[in-house]
């Protein structure tokens, strides 16, 4: 539709030249803001790139540090929604909207404006598409081209829309993820607390504080693997791919069932032939997982959901492994077909026979501005999105 | 069959005036274990108390210390199996048996003369039925006859037969639990993964070290509650009670379904229409929630798990909850009945209308004996014991 | 609350002599509609018998006669409604009340007056508790106080209420079944297609004609023996009992599961581990069965439908049975305790160990007056009563 | 691997000039059996054409009969096994190999060398690949070429190997079903009752009498339409599609959900957002339905079954509808994706959005060979091939 050579919407600023070298927050010093500030209405045919933003506010969340090795480190997702500080207020915000929605176009405009007023220090920055349909008008935008400095630059991010957003905005920090804040343009979900209409008071808790909760959602990560142990690179990435949801594995359009050694740290724990086989964080479990059996899983329960889609089997009940977990799915030599796995609804590989992917809790979760305290809106999606537990008609009148 | 006044089975000893006051492993002093070995015969007729016994030995599991209101103890509850370490040898071993069978006793009778030869300074200590049936050539045992003492004394537990050794042994424990180790004189299951012909190399491992993994099992604690918010006592205690599987409110033999209003952390969640309601531990997760239709769910995955019995909607699907979550489940004024709550399947108190019970994770949690890792055990009781992913016949052959 | 002496509500009626000599419609020929009008006010403190009524007027409906062995017979059950075809006019209804309800009460009186002015010949019968509640204004009833005799007279029924109604319905008629009309005074149900606003139009139809929709629906007959194969009397009938929607086998109160053998025509089929096991008609297959995780099942798909609740096994999936199935559940030796056996939900039988119950496809169904086409009537009822496949929100929006 | 034209394998026969004419059994009168064992070896290289062979004896089963508009027919379906007749000894068999599979070539020349000793008058067909893998050795073979034909003259089918061969013969005949009888090779299944080690005494029993029980099973019919209501020509056939076990709409391997909206008989159902839907008959419940959540249904129980898969919703509970139903499922403008339909497990269509496919009880069903009374062949298969209500170790032991 739009391309990014036609986007005229751009930021212009001389680039500081000690950007790169030295640290804050870990990685390097933000450039003075006035510097970044200065516009240049002359260079704005071309779209600027991020690298030239200083680097991110580092908030007072440990739990999206590195778990590394020490299983402890994975159990603190388990704990309830903690609170985001600021060291120092957020200077850059990357605003991800759903696309071709003229409602969102115009909360993204209002948002946009309120912004500028509020907070003129805080950089916006968008996907070519945004800028794109927000049009001439919204000038001082940075267009986002490089995801490698988008998870370097980015302090939080604004998502507008539905829960796609969220997941794309997940599939754009592949590392450390910063604070997600989400507004619903119709009905409240799981992922998305907050309605439009209070954005103004929710950004403003959220960049001045004191302090606001966050939920950390809990990543998958998965690698393929050659029948000879030899990694396979998917999506022409060298890194693990990050899924908010879920991975799954289905036979596609072939009608043969998919069999698939599954085991776990090692150990082989069943022999799947079924459709497909779902590996699901607790966010996901309100996903496919629900859709093909699975139980509802607050996200707080810090765990892997291995469900069966359609499985051949009358006893293939859905089972909670532990967040420390390592899965793999191995699709057997018995198997007639190959098998589509994809993470968070996106094909990304054909796997084999005798390949094997491995699925394990990442690093790196996600941290989401919650409303009250992440219970709260859990209770919220389940009841009024997934009608879980309509009682029937006439049957439950409390005096 | 049998009562206490007839046990003619029992120990003498001189208790150590000072054992009460000098703390040991946070308790008190324990008293010289050659002390503790004079027996004389002449007070064989008495049963005698646990009370003269010295202090458990405090091994080294900081999990089964109070959690306190900190949420990333109860987490801690989620990493895999530790390892026991003692810091000194265990002096004390209580053994619980399956009663009133056979094969039950004649194990018993070898693992006590092993004990014996092989670790003569170990004390033995067993409930009085097992007592009798062991007969009167075992002239060497202690008699339980205080819980409370148990709980200070015992430095870990031996349990011969099945699961219902282990539900008996939580219920002896209603804080601090001792490490348990399971010997199953048939099939293993998820709660016995030593078979008894091994009894000897897993004894020996437990108490000479180095260190035996173990899993720390969550347990539920519940208390009752009148219309009025008054805490009512059941069961004569004045403590909460300790469930290892579930607390299951139900309504017994009336036709009409129970009505219950069900708020978690003081948030109403949902409204249950349903023959009753289940609130289970992991380890509970494949007792009565996996005959309601719940999930399996890995020992180590710290949650409490929500499943509905036979409940009047077609939505009303499973649901896990943090494990930091407090569960309230109060009788509707609607209800036209008493609901049944039981306790591990013992029935504890009937619920009247507007009465409530309220249900959490306990901070006493039980530490077992694992064989490798924990998972490995588990993994082999869902597949041998529940026969899991059964697949149809004829349609899985793996060249 | 109300006893039959206090009625004072009742009709006279010179019995025709010859009445129960003459057959009509199979049975007996009818008085002379004059004679039955004659009132004597001086017998207003006696209830009246019914024995006095003609026999009823035979529907043109041949499934609901006998259907013998002949398997076809039975097989007729299946198909879709048909008509109801006086071959004279009606001329004895029985009205079945929601006890204790005003609005039911309200309506009561205004079916009756319409009755009384636009059908003056038929004869209005009632229960006792119904005619007590409809007071001293409503003399002009007959009292129902003979089981055996309501099944000769009544034309058909009428119910206002619940689904109660229909049930109670179902067990004052042990044989042969009037055809039944049912009004909700609120929302519309299954087994209530008519909304009580409508029932001048509805019972107009019923009453002329000339012919107005059948469902035929299912009832089953149960049976009980003991271990040496001798009938066991219950509810001190010798007949066998009838039930609408199920009959179940529970272990009540008991924490023990219930272990049952299942049979089919003499078959072993299964042994049951479970709190309980359902056999339903497809009328049921909405009740407890559905709870139990049972299908829908359409009233013209002739049908057994056994369900377990909640069992001890992960792959005992409902299954269904052909209608002329013969099921016996036999209480095993092996279980711990007796069973409650429920027909229609109402407790009839404690069944003990080898004890057991022989459930099959009564020859005796129920003809419902539908709606439309009965099919319509379903649809509604399984999509607004059950909330049957509700979407998630914001997921199905047809442009 | 092997074409038509490369056959050697053929009869030669003089076709009697008459037999198109002289109706026997409804159709033509059979050639004399002599005239239809002279054989030219001359003529061996090309494939006879079944033209020439008598029509098929017509056995004493009405229910293979067309079925009408009259909904007592299809209720017929619901009887228990009848019993085959035959007015005069059966003339033609065709036998259905599992290809590629040594054990059932085996069992083939078995089959054929024990029928032409026993029964040297039976003509024997066998498909194309079959005579290709039999060999020189079997000359003495009717190669069928013609689908039309073998629908006139196949008086029995006999299969050999897994139920893909019962469902391809069941695609061999698009009307009128002949009796088959099924041999397994290995695990008796549902279609499958008799081992091979039985095949003299079975064959022997259906050929000479005096009857052999049948078990009709019911197939489904579909036609395809587009948004204008017209037909559309799906496997360049005019004819409807018959299906054995169920007719699948399927979102293939498109990440959308399919959406779907579902009628009977004119009338709106529901709106199925899924990965896709079901219509099953009684035998296909224990094949993709049971899958993916259906009951289990006898094949005696008359009706169809629709079974949801991945719904995305929390209530979509399996549905049991009238055999008499049409159901349409009408692919929705708001679906985002075709839909593959397939029939059987072989994809016939895509759907396109507004395009719709019509299922309904197929007038043709199919009549089987069953071992004892149906119900029996039944009670094994859900047993022992699909491992129904496998209790958990140790917990049944019946003294």
């Amino acid at each position: 539709m739009c391309t990014t050579g036609l986007l005229l919407l751009a930021r212009c600023r001389k680039p500081p030249p000690s950007s790169r070298t030295s640290a804050y927050c870990g990685v390097r010093k933000p450039p003075s803001l006035l510097q970044a500030r200065c516009f240049h209405r002359s260079q704005l045919l071309r779209t600027l790139s991020l690298r030239d933003l200083p680097d991110r506010v580092c908030h007072d969340s440990p739990a999206t540090e590195p778990a590394g090795k020490d299983p402890s480190a994975i159990a603190l997702h388990s704990a309830l929604p903690r609170f985001l500080r600021w060291p120092q207020p957020p200077r850059t915000v990357l605003i991800i909207n759903k696309p071709h929605d003229e409602p969102t176009r115009v909360a993204f405009l209002e948002v946009t404006s309120w912004l500028r007023q509020s907070h003129p220090s805080i950089t916006i920055i968008v996907e070519p598409a945004t800028a794109a349909e927000a049009g001439s008008e919204m000038l001082d935008l940075v267009v986002a081209d490089n995801s490698e400095d988008l998870t370097r630059v980015v302090d939080f991010v604004i998502t507008l829309g539905g829960d796609g957003t969220i997941l794309h905005t997940s599939s754009l920090f592949p590392t450390r993820v910063p604070p997600i804040i989400s507004f619903s343009l119709g009905t409240l979900g799981f992922l998305i607390p907050f309605g439009i209409g209070d954005f103004r008071t929710a950004l403003q808790n959220l960049i001045a504080g004191p302090a606001v909760p966050l939920l950390h959602r809990t990543r998958l990560t998965c690698a393929f693997f050659r029948a000879n142990g030899l990694r396979i690179v998917t999506d022409g990435l060298d890194t693990d791919l990050q899924a908010m949801n879920d991975i799954v594995l289905h036979r596609g359009r072939h009608p043969h069932l998919t069999i698939t050694e599954c085991s776990v740290d090692g150990e082989f724990l069943t022999g799947g032939i079924a459709d497909g086989l779902i590996v699901s964080t607790p966010t996901g479990s309100t996903a496919y997982s629900l859709s093909a059996g699975g139980p509802l899983v607050h996200p707080a329960v810090s765990s892997l959901i291995l469900t069966p889609i359609c499985p051949r089997s009358l006893s293939f009940r859905p089972a909670l492994l532990p967040p420390t977990s390592t899965i793999r799915l191995r699709l057997s030599r018995a198997s007639r077909v190959q098998a589509d796995v994809s993470v968070d609804g996106r094909d990304v590989h054909l796997l084999g026979r005798e390949e094997y992917v491995e699925v394990r809790a990442s690093r790196w979760g996600i941290p989401c501005v919650a409303k009250g305290d992440g219970g709260r809106d859990w209770v919220g999606g389940i009841n009024r999105t997934l009608k879980w537990n309509q009682s029937f008609v006439n049957t439950f009148k409390e005096p």
